[in-house]
């Protein structure tokens, strides 16, 4: 039984602590596999917690593997505990950069979507877990209901009825917001130009986090806007102070963002850190552009709150997707601009008019019929097992003193190579086996984390994967020894 | 039986110059309604002509509502001759203007789409004149065929099939291209989005016709490119001294314009103008963006070439589209990028990702199967119809001294108000009368044509429609006298 480190603060929710208690002790072996932990009554009175507090503790710890729960019997810690630590992250803020990733990420873009190589690398949910039937029978319905759809213009914040069932979701959020507030785009990365565009112009300088996706670093270089890098602290968040300094020093336009499952370090912030980022930014008059393409890729039960959830002063710009959990094909993103919804609208009038009728209708139908949630569940299921899988495995096959994050959403894995391997050199070695990855280089405007990959799983676990994964452990040791 | 005037050098095709005689005489009375035309025969040896030359002169005329023909008997002048002279346009080059027309077209445009108005605003084909029904069986086709569309990204570039539809269809425009040369966008006005990106940067300075459509300087605006206003000359095109001019004065990093029916002022370019513009711009090394979304709407059985025809460079970045004429719904448009097709391809990817596979798969069932060639054919007939009904009727109801264009197609005709009545307020006096028009001052970088006003009219001609004509030239008789 762990004792509750109090000496310094902790901004992590109790729960987590006390999860992080336990798994420190079966990091250094004082659990070992197969030893019982207390029930939870008993942990709950020992440690003066609620029991709710105790279950969530237990909780996080399953759903990260560290232990299992035997029916009518109690935990236990798991036979593969995690034994890989966490990546290290940047802790220093640099200096405003021109972006300039361009070449290097259309290549590994092309060979992410090449559907000969292994699919380690694009951020990409497998066709076979998306209810490509039930999409169809939302496409005949509304086909039969709208005959006229082909031929009218759809407005450019998008078609009502999308837009309503958007907005009925929004309890899933934690929100209310009503459907004149969503504007609907060709999907996430729409979202994310319109809103950097609302609020920054050709010179101004952008916060974002450190590492970033590179979609957005790609749209900042695209608009000719400077990007200032702000180490994103897994389960903490950017510091506060670091926010206001840059803020105040270089007159950073807006800041941007992800609160859930942050591509690519999968981090889940807690309420607190959430509410307080949102208080500053609000106190600052300073935009928060909010990435929330995996808030849905969820391993709990309950849908993590966005940071909008917290927005009093419409000073954060939603950015979400369809595409990426449900219909690629329909490709569909939204926004809630909060207060820049006029100038987001106008926009999107500008730049692409406006979105398809029928991929609109057809998700209309396919979101009001509920099905979207059923889906929801069931992928989430695979998508947890697949990530955890390719956590023990990337445990298993890669060098001593690898460092993976294990998230508690999303489906990737951040991973730091040891000895200071370079992630591009593992990246082409990897292609040479027809496996594709994406070299961290690429998630910065600096080009640092330059010994890290992002491994993604959007796909069913499979004896082909675990070879991949064992191949690419290979190949990382042949780097580590060429160094020596 | 007008003679040439070969005094002074003509541009325009002989057929063009032999039917301009014959108008001439029309309007100064030397012929009259009802009087007959020499035979076709007698036409051309009178003349020292084809035969093919002298029909395509009578063609032209009777296009033109100037005369018809009575079977078996022969070509009579038409009872109503086109009595409304052009518009004067711009003859001055303006020096580089930052663009800032963004709130008046906003709600230009809002009441435009306002169906509660008469719709001389938008140029927007109306839905009961497009094949709805027909389109909906490529869904049901397509849905059945690609069962996974939903569950698939697309390509940036886009789907294959509607590529290669695109491409085959190329013999339409005189050109032979690739489906590779192929990029499909969310409509047209994101191909002139991604072209203009793809050679210009904020700051830079783009040569424009003017008058010119205002989604274009809508464009330039948001990007913070600075327009050159090069005046349009009606059949005869951008005066190509002034063209080089600009090129060696401003830098221009392109010249964006219409070879076919542009869009205000409907005139075509006959086909050597066309050659030499490109000619020049090769020499130049000056991109083209040619904004062909009206080429399609033709009143002669043969359409007309574009400007890319001529291209022997890649300078010419090629925008047209879909929505405008068959499935707006659909909202596809597509642009071949000559020599910027990396850049173009790669904006394309940061931009929207990719345009969605159901519409596209739709359309290319619809392409293929020859319905669209058919359907034009039928649209165009009763577009070319409205546009000679409008004109007429406003020849009868506005006030004497107003000039309008008579296009050979598109769908919309330029009117300059007499007395320099302001075109801003007779919109507003429109308004009044749930009458939408577009005042002429949105398409101009310095506000110009504030004496002119834009009247579409994709729609069949109705009483309601000559109602509106009417009620329009009251308002606009009242403003004059207003003035006096």
């Amino acid at each position: 039984m762990p004792a509750l480190e109090q000496s310094r603060p902790d901004e992590r929710p109790l729960y987590v602590r006390v999860a992080g208690s336990f798994e420190s002790q079966i990091q250094n072996r004082s659990l070992k596999p197969g030893d019982k932990l207390p029930s939870v009554r008993d942990l709950s009175r020992r440690l003066g917690i609620s029991t709710a507090t105790a279950v969530a503790a237990y909780g996080w710890l399953e759903r990260h593997g560290a232990i299992h729960a035997r029916p009518q019997s109690g935990h236990y810690v798991a036979a593969r505990p995690p034994s890989v630590p966490e990546p290290r992250t940047e802790t220093r803020t640099h200096p405003p950069a021109s972006v300039s990733i361009g070449e290097l990420v259309l290549e590994v873009q092309k060979t992410a979507r090449d559907t000969r190589f292994a699919p380690f690398g694009e951020a990409v949910v497998s066709p076979e877990l998306l209810p490509a039937a039930r999409l169809n029978r939302s496409v005949r319905m509304v086909t039969a209901a709208f005959p006229q759809h082909a031929t009218i213009y759809e407005a450019p914040a998008g078609n009502p009825r999308l837009r309503r069932q958007i907005a009925r979701l929004a309890y899933r959020l934690s929100c209310t917001f009503s459907p004149e507030d969503v504007i609907v785009t060709s999907g996430a990365i729409e979202a994310l130009n319109l809103a950097i565009r609302a609020v920054a112009s050709p010179g101004d300088v952008v916060g974002v986090e450190s590492p970033v996706c590179y979609e957005i670093l790609q749209a900042l270089e695209s608009f000719g806007v400077k990007a200032l890098a702000i180490p994103a602290r897994p389960r903490l968040g950017p510091d506060l102070a670091e926010l206001e300094r840059a803020f105040r020093k270089h007159k950073i336009k807006c800041f941007l963002m992800s609160g859930s499952f942050q591509n690519p370090l999968g981090y889940l912030l807690p309420d607190p850190a959430k509410a307080d980022i949102v208080a500053l930014a609000g106190r600052l008059r300073l935009p928060i552009i909010e990435d929330d393409a995996f808030g849905d890729v969820a391993f709990s039960p309950q849908r993590p709150r966005p940071l909008k959830s917290f927005d009093r002063t419409g000073g954060v710009l939603y950015c979400a997707t369809y595409s990426h959990v449900v219909a690629p094909g329909f490709h569909i993103g939204w926004i809630h601009p909060g207060r820049f919804r006029a100038r987001v609208e106008a926009l999107k009038g500008i730049t692409t008019t406006a979105t398809p009728s029928l991929p609109q209708l057809a998700l209309a139908e396919f979101l009001e019929s509920g099905a979207y949630e059923r889906h929801l569940r069931k992928l989430n299921e695979v998508l947890f097992q697949s990530t955890r899988m390719l956590g023990a495995a990337v445990a298993e096959h890669f060098p001593e003193g690898t460092r993976t994050t294990l998230p508690d959403g999303g489906f990737f894995l951040w991973v730091q190579l040891p000895g200071n391997i370079s992630g591009f050199k593992l990246y082409q070695a990897a292609l040479g086996e027809r496996i594709a990855i994406v070299p961290g280089m690429i998630f910065s405007p600096h080009k640092q984390f330059r010994d890290c990959v992002r491994l993604s799983c959007g796909w069913p676990w499979s004896d082909q994967a675990e070879s991949a994964v064992r191949k690419m452990g290979q190949l990382a040791e042949r780097l580590l020894r060429s160094k020596g």
